[in-house]
């Protein structure tokens, strides 16, 4: 069955509001194993409404709409779609009694503005609303009363307020339980997560497989990595995992040396772990990345086992008394190299005596960049008791300042998991 | 001109990606003058396009695209576009130059697939993307070459990548002028940033002002920070802004004192300007914030003039080996108290011999939290050679780990913000 999202409401027109409710839904049902073809948005006049569901209901079973459902004037859904489909609009003790019991909870009397939310188009069941004032309604028509138009297949209508907290509640309480019942697909989808490969070139690698019809596999980017998102569909949820192994499997076969972590898991997430597993301890002595490597690390709940002390060393005085980098290195060499970096790593290691010692120096720009040592260039380097290990890194200088940071970070990031897994695993 | 903005892209059907593109280029047409009446989103697919397509002209003058300009075989943008409006397809030897050399500064040869993205439809115009491979193209049609259609005037099409600082950098660096010099209206926007007061509290006291029609002004809620947003109209920029002014003096006359910057200045670039301005160095030692602090204030380019070296001490030991922190403080009061980040700020300004020393600890959560020092307590200390200040902070709870982090972050910048005006100035 074909899905449009439909919402409505100025604040989405405006761009004051980035429309959330679309993605979450989208997700929900695609999850459920309906196909969701458009999303819609659309301001808070009845002809503009009306319009949009002739638009949906041409190219769509199931109509999910969201917002207009408050008490003020403007909230002009549940009007509209009862007008629309020719119902009527009839009261709904119950609700009445939970609007009025939520006033009360407050002190308050119920006022004549929020009775307007007790109204359903006579056919419509409503969906509750726990957390909020205004109800959701679902209607399952075969025709169109107004017009007299009969459909081929059952239309469903549901309708939710725009406030994301109240919608969700409401999904999860109450609707996808019964989107679940009407779906006869099972899905199961998986992010594999890479770094240090472009997307044309994963793309290039895996051409064949992006080709595929069931599971299938999109690629996405963000923000220094690339995301292979597969999607696998069957009748039963064993069947579908089955599929998605497979073509993981596939994938990974070509491409495992840039793969670090699927769905959710974040580096410093996957790292964290790691040292929990090893009982290991580790510091990071950072220049161009300015604290965003040692800020990375702290975003999980219990870093303060493996994380005692960072250090930010931005001037060369720093990295010399602090960290004990020589002066004829910096001289020689310059702050923005293998061997600093080598004395960096070294230097935190043996300062906050920690397992491993993690460096970064490079040129976030966008000034600071020669030709020999060109914006976007940083040196990592990672130090253990027994040795020391360098990379280098070239972030295209197209980016900005917290760009390159990012980047650089997340490489950072990505060489000390790949170093922890190969000297500790 | 009626606007539409059309999103392509699966990544949004399925949920993975919010649509913030959307949000984007509304509020940035309805800043020009233009009424933005629909958003879409469509899939990867020719049919579904070309239907949209269908649609969107028929009810808007402007159709804004996003997404689908990439190399990878389901990016059918230009390919669509240019079969819908019977327009042949151009290879454009300046994006083929351009990708080359991209693909050279990475060490890599130009692939097949990236080639692809050089063609633009025979009447359209580059929108050039210089951070990214795939340019936009620009479209002004009066009629349909594929079905004979004249249009009554003329529509305006704009296809940007899906990728959002590449279509972010596209629109300010080429369209934004562009739909400027079509637009008749003179718009003029400025928004006024506060920290340290609710939405609520901050609404209630401009109540009367929020009410005006002319300019408007609107309350956004942003991490930590409340938003004053004045958006005034008229046909001349002159009388734009006299108007605009007339309303920004009315505000701050009345809350002045949690007023911190406009537009897009941040608390780390108006610290950076007033150290550079007073000849200051600061140090900072963090502890909840786990480097954060130390990030935002190396955002700003040219912050080695005035960091030096930044130390994040997690554990007891590092405070008292690193800061000089004295055991018994620690003992007596916790590494939470006033005393301690006391004792961390002096501490880190003698270490780094700066002029200015800001020190922050406090429970990030979701672990840690007592009935007498909850999650989201703080205390910030910021040292001088002649003085010592703390202050103290309680995010709520409900916030979650990272969120605490980034609000403990500002309105440390923000004490010291105050405190170098109150000091210095």
């Amino acid at each position: 069955m074909k899905v449009e999202i439909l919402c409505i409401g100025d604040e989405l027109l405006s761009g004051k509001t980035i429309n959330s409710n679309a993605a979450y839904l989208s997700e929900k049902m695609e999850l459920l194993g309906y196909n969701v073809f458009f999303h819609s948005v659309v301001g808070d006049l009845p002809d503009g409404i009306k319009k949009s569901f002739d638009i949906a209901l041409n190219r769509a079973d199931i109509i999910l709409v969201t917002g207009g459902l408050g008490p003020t004037d403007d909230d002009l859904t549940i009007e509209t779609i009862a007008d629309y489909f020719g119902q009527t609009l009839v009261l709904d003790q119950s609700v009445i009694d939970k609007i009025s019991l939520y006033y009360k909870q407050m002190g308050r009397q119920i006022t004549e503005m929020s009775k307007k939310q007790a109204y359903r188009p006579n056919n419509a069941t409503i969906i509750n609303n726990t957390i909020g004032t205004a109800p959701g309604i679902l209607l399952e028509l075969n025709e169109n009363k107004r017009t007299g138009e009969k459909y081929n297949s059952t239309k469903i209508i549901a309708a939710y307020p725009g406030v994301p907290y109240e919608m969700k509640e409401m999904w999860s309480s109450q609707s996808e339980q019964y989107f679940k019942l009407k779906s006869k697909t099972q899905t199961i989808v998986k992010d594999l997560k890479f770094i240090g490969i472009p997307e044309a070139t994963l793309a290039e690698k895996v051409r064949d497989i992006l080709g595929q019809n069931n599971p299938t596999v999109a690629p996405y980017v963000s923000a220094g990595e690339v995301i292979l998102r597969i999607k696998s569909k069957a009748d039963t949820k064993e069947k579908a995992k089955k599929l998605l192994l497979a073509t993981e499997n596939s994938i990974l076969e070509r491409v495992q040396e840039f793969y670090y972590g699927s769905d959710n898991e974040t580096l410093e997430e996957i790292i964290g772990n790691l040292l929990i597993k090893h009982s290991l301890v580790v510091s990071v002595a950072e220049s161009c990345t300015g604290g965003l490597i040692s800020s990375k690390l702290t975003d999980i709940s219990g870093s303060s086992k493996y994380i005692k002390m960072n250090i930010v060393t931005y001037s060369n005085e720093a990295k010399i008394k602090m960290l004990g980098v020589k002066e004829e290195t910096l001289n020689k060499y310059g702050a923005v190299s293998k061997d600093t970096v080598k004395e960096m790593a070294e230097g935190i290691k043996n300062l906050s005596d920690s397992d491993i010692g993690l460096s970064i120096s490079g040129i976030a720009g966008p000034l600071g960049g020669t030709a020999d040592k060109p914006v976007g260039l940083a040196y990592i380097g990672i130090a253990t008791h027994n040795k020391t290990e360098t990379f280098e890194l070239l972030i295209p200088s197209r980016f900005n300042r917290v760009q390159i940071k990012e980047r650089a970070t997340k490489h950072a990031l990505n060489y000390l998991r790949k170093f922890i897994l190969k000297e500790f695993s």
